[in-house]
């Protein structure tokens, strides 16, 4: 039987779990491909490297051992970050090897070079896992949904944002509290502000969206904002109407150009996302050919996303030999629909002082912009007045002049909180 | 550029939309497959028909014109049915043609007959479509999650049952009304039988658990119960316990054996498949390796189904060629998990005459067969007393030998109700 080796470089979490299911399933995957795939060597940059259950005869500390190794088909680069990840990656493909990685920031950033580089090379590199985890939304993406046309994604792309969203919504909590017992449970780390700030969304949902929409979009084009504003009293204004929080990557195809975001939206609470919680992920995605598709699965784990990585490695070897590589799908390039342009519904928590002629100075503000208000609670007397709006789908432009207008005004005291309704 | 011809057999509403899909995405299918892949002929037996946007010269009424024609690849079945499909079927594989097909009935009881022959030909056999509509979770278990080892499946697999019973969660309507409305709306057909007895989305799991387990598994192998003795009266009951009510497949691997069935069940109202509501169809899978994933779309409809069947030729095509052919995956024999044995969570409704002793005397069958109950709440009182039951997880055989003698006392009104607890 044809045999296929993979070279591992970097042997942490992740790349243990991807040991350990070529092992365990070997025959499993020697059924699905009809081929013996194992694992022929792992790189780790520390000569004194060993790892329990790893056969310490297959470790070399010179990545270079892997690329001119002749029996490696399949290089996996699980090391992360920029570099030396991206050096390495560049070298295997142009050695004729096929490359699979689970890094993000890596593929956000230069994943033109590196799909190029491929094409070039006529290998395949693929990235399942740098996206939604276990969850083969990229697989779907690019086989299952090859002939639709995807004008939507909706994506809880990171664990920890969703974890302490739904933590806050469930117990009631302050923000910065369950940020802190995220971190002391593990779902947060020491310095979570990747996290928290919407990046690492940002750069999955620039991943996702430039395999969606078959136009490249960069890290740099996904503009994105955190969590760390959202308030106890956002969600439970929220909550009693009837909505969830949650930080959602945003990818929509406008009039043939594409607008990505990472920010905190409300979802009513029997949409298909609202009943995503803790730290699991999950990608909505909506077309005309299939209506609405959803993924749901877990968005980060050392087995979850080697089981991700496996499912690469098995496309890859099936599809081997066919005399047709495809890499780079970005076969458009269709441009950026301006933020102030989209059409949005928004949440907006104003405090107020409870005088009379109030609320007609703030809805005439509105008006002016032809901002229509759909509902207006106010909670609360005196200086310490609460007033909730919810607004029909207005420009954002236009929004946000006006509300900069009613922030202005005496009676509205701090800086008004606002939240996108989605879904 | 190579050529990869499709002969239709069935011009329905999903054949519509695979004619449509293939011409309005040409341009999709050859980036994504490297090939062009365009409608050859089209079969329909009646000789006079003709369709909006199709071109009569690719209409025959004789099978043979598909078979015999050697401009043809690819053969999609979309008659449903068992005759003629699986004649024809069989003839399309033995003439070395690649099928596709949406025929859940076909596959869930001819399944090993077909996939053999496709085998034996060297041939793809390809059925996303017959599962779940447009979700490809065939796919995703055949490739993205060959390595893993799926240990349960859970599914809203059919439409019409999850509409009827969202509707009466919702409305708190009976089952008799809610079905004849759906009627009226076009979710049910006039004839509901196969869909509210369980039986088509029992074809449905019998496909998924074959395969998930690797292992055959006919419709015959699977026990199914329907929602027609749904009452308002337990829905209204489990909404004020937190659950919801689905019509699931439930597939699990217990001891390595299998134990495929469908029954109504409550889930938590928090359970990610709580919010596959209306028409809609999820598929929720657990595995060690990955952890939990769910698939979740639309379960019917002619544009979604034929969107299934077009990733399924892309599929094909872009395998093609590769020496490989395994669509028998059914390597396993597991044999059946009798349903006695399987350890289940109950919900249970009683009508009771409420005179004294009346608890002590259900409570102590009950523990005779150490039957244990989580929580017990009576309402009414006199004759029509009613008591709602939920109980510790048990062997279902052990429940049902407790819950027949408990039925049998004089103080029992009438047949109990009972429920499975999932998720």
């Amino acid at each position: 039987m044809e045999r296929v080796g993979i070279g591992l470089l970097g042997y942490g979490t992740v790349g243990a779990g991807v040991g350990k299911l070529l092992r365990e399933n070997a025959d499993e995957i020697r059924l699905a491909t009809g081929k013996d795939v194992y694992l022929r060597r792992v790189c780790e940059k520390d000569p004194g490297f060993r790892a329990e259950g790893l056969d310490a005869a297959l470790l070399t500390a010179n990545f270079d051992d892997l690329v001119g190794d002749p029996e490696i088909d399949i290089v996996v680069e699980l090391i992360g970050g920029i570099e030396p990840a991206r050096t390495f990656q560049l070298a295997a493909l142009k050695a004729g090897k096929a490359v699979v990685t689970a890094n993000k920031q890596l593929l956000s950033q230069h994943g033109a070079e590196l799909l190029q580089t491929a094409e070039d090379n006529g290998v395949h590199l693929r990235f399942e896992a740098s996206a939604v985890g276990a969850v083969p939304v990229i697989k779907v993406l690019r086989e299952s949904l090859a002939a639709a046309e995807v004008t939507g994604i909706m994506g809880i792309v990171n664990g920890t944002t969703n974890y302490i969203l739904s933590a806050m919504a469930q117990t009631g909590a302050e923000y910065g509290p369950t940020l802190r017992r995220a971190q002391e449970l593990g779902y947060a780390e020491a310095d979570p502000t990747e996290d928290v700030s919407g990046k690492d969304a940002a750069a999955k949902m620039a991943i996702l969206a430039s395999i969606a929409f078959h136009s490249r979009v960069n890290l740099a084009d996904v503009e994105h904002e955190g969590i760390e504003s959202v308030t106890d009293a956002d969600v439970a204004h929220g909550k009693a109407l009837g909505l969830v929080p949650k930080l959602l990557g945003v990818a929509k195809l406008i009039d043939g150009r594409m607008n990505v975001r990472v920010y905190p939206s409300f979802i009513p609470a029997d949409h298909p996302l609202a009943g995503v919680s803790g730290a699991y992920n999950a990608v909505f995605l909506e077309s005309e050919a299939f209506d609405k598709l959803m993924l749901f699965g877990p968005g980060a784990g050392g087995t979850p996303t080697a089981s991700a990585v496996i499912g690469d490695i098995i496309s890859i070897v099936n599809t081997a030999k066919t005399g047709f590589v495809r890499n780079c799908t970005c076969y458009k390039s269709l441009g950026f629909y301006p933020n102030g342009e989209v059409v949005s519904s928004f949440y907006a928590r104003l405090q107020v002082a409870d005088k009379s002629g109030v609320l007609a100075q703030i809805s005439s503000l509105f008006g002016d912009e032809d901002v229509s208000i759909r509902s207006m609670v106010q909670t609360g007397a005196g200086e310490n007045a609460e007033l909730v709006l919810v607004f029909h789908p207005v420009k954002e432009a236009a929004f946000f002049r006006a509300l900069e207008r009613v922030g202005a005004l005496p009676v509205v005291h701090g800086k008004p909180s606002v939240i996108r309704l989605e879904g």
